[in-house]
């Protein structure tokens, strides 16, 4: 089978934003053997898109738009396809039920406009949107398959994996399944945890392992094709316990984990509390932990106290214990935290303080972060020298209090 | 004067790398006055790439090429360009030297395909590469220009700033510049921001109105075309004054500025200070506001009270009230802001309560959200009905408070 993706979009060919929604594509598609030849973008112009689709017909017999399904006048992909290969548009009813149904719940008025997005191709197999309002569609005409997909990547990827990835495999006939588990890395680099596995990298076949760009982890992809998911889980075990083997220490989950969502089963399962004091973070770490849900049974609450005044004056953090080491020191995160749990009496109590920068921040450098940990009859202090932009190392602060929290509940798991 | 890109490589097809250089280059482009029609990925492919490059032809008089200029027997856009194009390659003496002095500098072998990097279309403008070892070119051949540019992006992009940007203002003896404000809105949608100002949309030709999407914000970007900067801003200005006119209160600022900024800039510059007692936000509300430098002037200190105990415990707000009204409630997001403020001793008190889902909380359904706001002798609250995941209303909670702050900060301007 071979597929060209077309990307509708004004604001692409403007440089506004990137078509990450191809390379997505590509990608999923090279997983389950179907070879991309062209990547196109064209404009919101029916005439330019429909010389897009005349050309991509004479060399590709699956044809993926992204894009122009939404409400606004600009949105024609379906229009221009419907024209084109004389299939009508006919409303879908589930999928106007769902947008009316969103226009209920959030009270809002729904407009003519949003109608229109419940349209699909006469006869086409339709894909939900669970995140969006727009359904993808699905359809052979005279032997090439056209599949229309939304634009904003958060609704187009789920529903390419979800729908459109078990659809290609329907209409092709094929026998082989793909697995994949991604495991994820946290405390080293995309290039350092490379060079660790190298051997491991270039001694598989099948199972795969490749990094998986992503912008705010490093992971390694291993995925194995095979006839039954049984026999691919089979194939990808070893090489899981390779990567435990070698870089063990590193990892912190597997597929959809979050530092959060591993954070906080490890807490409501062990059936641990927790409070956090912080200060460059203000509320961040303790907001990336509420992500979870089921979370209020462990975390009992947290404070922001910014400046050393709110450390005394709100936390009782000694005066003298600042005057001597400064607020970006062991001593000051070992006391919030230890000031913070018994604050809101819990089992564990976190502790963040650093300078987030752009400036220097009580005689440390920007980037300079110490995490405190208090547990059982303990506290620990870890440092942090980070060297990115202002909230970049905030959100890495926060991180990494995750992560010594999920080393420190597994080490006592054990 | 109409552009067409063409990436060449075959790992953009694979989905192991996203096309920046697209973007980047379109961006430039529009800058310049330059209509970008098509974008087109195309495999390390000879006769795949020559169809290509006749489809442009067909459509475009300047045909941009990003990739493929390196030493290994995959790179052979130049090669491709040759021969569909009858202009020989010849080495260019000035790219040859450098070649050689950057293999002695590193004392690595020279090896014959490195030569092949030095070779140039006869007659070509040569594009110096300071960042790596391929040169790029420019040659209009029958009046259609053709431009090749190295892949690697940190090579492309000072590249075509520095050297091919000044190139096509030449060739194009274009005089025209192109300026646009980007205008942010919340709390209102797409659809319902389009349907409001369509005449206005509409009308516009110089300068042209559209919206530009966004995941994090509803935007509109007003774009002029003019002999200069300040004839541009004359022609935006009147727009700018309409949209405020039609749709103002959804409008928080411009360009770069975010909620946060926004907010940030109207506390510090009014010399106010604030603090906020969160519970679904757990804290994200003074992690979003503490993202801009310098906040610490105006922000005091948060505290997150996650259930029912901890507000009573530690904010005192009274077992009664929340007995009666239940924690997600005006009355108790009001007690939050009010009980915050008086905590922290600051001038403006946020309170952040509700229900973030997936289940209901303290019989109130998923997505009811109070925000409290008290300020002067007044306190106020708000209510959400979100419909999104419970991270989604989190987020969207915190924004809203950020919101409604920008809003009351800027009427007490007035």
């Amino acid at each position: 089978m071979r597929a060209e993706i077309i990307a509708v979009g004004s604001e692409l060919l403007l440089g506004q934003i990137t078509n990450t929604n191809a390379k997505f594509i590509s990608a999923e598609l090279a997983d389950i053997g179907v070879d991309v030849h062209y990547q196109t973008v064209v404009g919101d112009n029916p005439a330019r898109l429909e010389e897009a689709i005349r050309i991509a017909e004479k060399r590709a017999d699956l044809i993926i738009f992204s894009g122009g399904l939404g409400p606004t006048k600009d949105d024609l992909t379906k229009e221009t396809i419907a024209r084109h290969t004389g299939v009508e548009l006919e409303p879908d009813n589930r999928a106007l039920l769902s947008i009316q149904a969103y226009f209920e719940r959030t009270g809002r008025p729904m407009t003519e406009n949003n109608k229109k997005q419940a349209l699909v191709l006469k006869g086409s197999t339709v894909l939900e949107n669970r995140y969006g309002m727009a359904p993808g569609m699905a359809i052979t005409v005279n032997g090439r398959t056209y599949m229309l997909l939304p634009g904003p990547p958060h609704e187009m990827e789920p529903m390419f994996r979800d729908e459109a990835i078990p659809y290609l495999q329907r209409v092709s006939g094929s026998q082989e399944i793909i697995v994949s588990t991604v495991v994820k890395f946290f405390g080293i680099g995309e290039a350092e945890l490379e060079y660790k596995v190298q051997d491991l990298l270039a001694a598989q076949t099948n199972p795969t392992i490749a990094p998986l760009a992503s912008k705010d982890a490093v992971t390694l992809r291993v995925t194995a094709k095979a006839r039954t998911a049984e026999e691919a889980h089979r194939l990808i075990e070893p090489v899981l316990a390779e990567l435990h083997n070698q870089v063990g220490e590193n990892i912190y989950g597997t597929d959809d984990e979050t530092l959060s969502s591993k954070a906080a089963s490890l807490l409501t399962g062990a059936g641990l509390t927790i409070s956090a004091a912080e200060s460059l973070t203000a509320g961040l770490f303790t907001a990336l932990l509420a992500e979870e849900p089921g979370i209020s049974a462990s975390f009992k609450g947290g404070m922001t106290v910014y400046d050393a005044e709110a450390k005394t004056k709100h936390l009782g953090i000694e005066r003298q214990l600042i005057d001597t080491y400064g607020t970006v020191s062991a001593e000051c995160a070992e006391a919030l935290a230890e000031k913070i749990r018994d604050h809101f009496q819990t089992d564990i109590g976190i502790g963040l303080t650093g300078a987030a920068g752009p400036d220097s921040h009580d005689g440390q450098p920007a980037g300079t972060v110490w995490i405190g940990l208090s547990y059982k009859e303990t506290s620990e202090a870890y440092k942090l020298r980070l060297s990115g932009s202002r909230n970049t190392n905030r959100l890495r602060a926060a991180n990494f209090a995750l992560f010594y929290l999920i080393r420190k509940l597994e080490s006592e798991k054990v």
